[in-house]
């Protein structure tokens, strides 16, 4: 069979761990690696043998590109590797609006060039996306509910992170049930930086102020840092004329190492699309997974 | 938007809850429901206004039949209709081989025909499968338990019931965690029946043989038939090199009810679909809810 040759754009977190699940599929071929053109030269022992580049044509033939980017660098990119006819996969998640805009976006890029794109592929908008969908399907009346935590919030500690007199910053979503959540942030100060101060800025900024927000001084945010996340995704609902009916999924992860396993298997889906852009719960689960259709049918359904 | 027409073959418990599942759903017309010949003239309050004819022809045309039948019955009922060009649902819930040889004929005749059919469209197989594949995208290695119950099998108890002495019989099955089962069968005696005997032929049967089997003797297996089931799906398994990735989903549920509703909603999905047959992990997940697309990226996704 003929592998997916799989090009892995930024090298961050992200990046790191979905080169873990691509070198793990029996599928897929790892083509390289891009980033940015002071970063080529950095040597890391998992990179050992992977080709690495700052421009995506060096790699030669390339069916998808995984984006391991900022999300909003994502609305730029996706299009321009589509109108090379390459596919993308990403996990933007920013919900709503933006989502809705990309999709719109990559959808024209991909009908004008040929090529698909997979956008929003990480958990959460992603596989609980389609949990949520497939309850909608069995309980079409009744209100969902998505708990996330406690673990590290990537975007809130960014911007944390950011506020004057802060050295580093973690910020942690703490679940309160039914789709409510704490916001513990923890800081680590700069010396002669005033806590009041830092507290109230984190407070203030639109990520913080409408969530029950938690300001903490500590001497050493690194002893804080963990990748354990997690969901409760919950519905209560009606199939039909029957009432009551209820649905719980959770999910105990780590976060990046989830994210990139999602990635690299949406890298082996989108190929086998129609040209254009879908979000998770638009494509067929099966086409996520590397098993033959009967022994799929025999072991799986 | 012109709604899909949908008939219900069948109308034991399954077609009473897909029938109320189709009149929930604003995108379905019910244009009848088939039953046998000496049930046609039958009267139920909900039937009120509802053509029940013993022939599909009469009903004009048809879009969809939801086959609410004994699974038994399926293979040979799904190629008639699709050959008169009608899609096709069902709930065959024989898991394995004959799955598969059902798959095989239903694709073969979509694809003669035009006709496309889902089957396999309860909640185990059904919904179950859609979480087990998603699970397997998410963590490709490592192994997943389905535990089912505590609930009513409805197979077991029909052939409970069908043992010489018996008048009446519930058989339940109790989840012992990491997919074991116990069985816990409530028989009903005719005058003069050995429960010796009973208990015995229950025992050594195919269906119980297998299984940690416990035959109880009640006086009336009426009062504890409650259609309650659930179930606890659990996968620990590997992201690209991160091991413990862990996940549960767990429902507590009307058994037929929900049945009924998943039919109802891969009535809406068929109709989406090329010619040819699907098991449901080879459907995408919005194809069964009636969501304009801008609408769910918005707000689902």
């Amino acid at each position: 069979m003929t592998k997916i040759k799989v090009a892995i754009v930024g090298y961050g977190n992200i990046g790191k761990y979905s080169l873990e699940a691509v070198k793990a599929a029996k599928d897929m071929e790892l083509v390289g690696v891009v980033r940015r053109k002071e970063s080529v030269g950095k040597k890391s022992p998992e990179l050992e043998g992977v080709k690495v580049v700052a421009d995506i044509d060096e790699l030669g033939k390339v069916d998808v590109a995984i984006l391991a980017l900022p999300s909003r660098e994502i609305p730029v990119a996706a299009p321009a590797l589509m109108a090379k006819g390459i596919c993308t996969v990403d996990s933007f998640d920013i919900h709503g609006k933006d989502i809705l805009d990309l999709y719109k976006n990559l959808d024209a890029a991909g009908k004008k060039s040929g090529a698909k794109a997979i956008i929003s592929a990480g958990w959460d908008p992603g596989t609980d996306s389609v949990i949520r969908t497939l309850l909608l399907a069995m309980a079409p009346k009744g209100i969902s509910y998505t708990n996330f935590g406690p673990g590290m919030s990537m975007g809130h500690s960014v911007v944390a992170r950011s506020k004057a007199g802060v050295k580093d910053a973690l910020s942690m979503t703490i679940p309160l049930g039914t789709s409510v959540h704490r916001r513990d942030v923890y800081v680590e100060l700069e010396d002669g930086a005033d806590f009041k101060a830092v507290e109230s800025a984190i407070k203030s900024d639109s990520y913080f102020c409408n969530d029950d927000t938690h300001v903490h001084q500590v001497p050493c945010v690194a002893d804080l840092r963990d990748m354990g996340h997690g969901v409760l995704l919950e519905r209560k609902g009606v199939s039909g004329a029957t009432q009551n009916q209820r649905f719980q999924f959770t999910m105990q992860i780590n976060n990046p190492a989830l994210t990139g396993q999602v990635l690299a298997s949406c890298a082996r889906a989108v190929v086998k699309q129609q040209p254009g852009c879908y979000t998770l719960p638009q494509i067929a689960p099966y086409d996520l997974v590397d098993i033959d259709l009967e022994e799929f049918i025999l072991h799986t359904v």
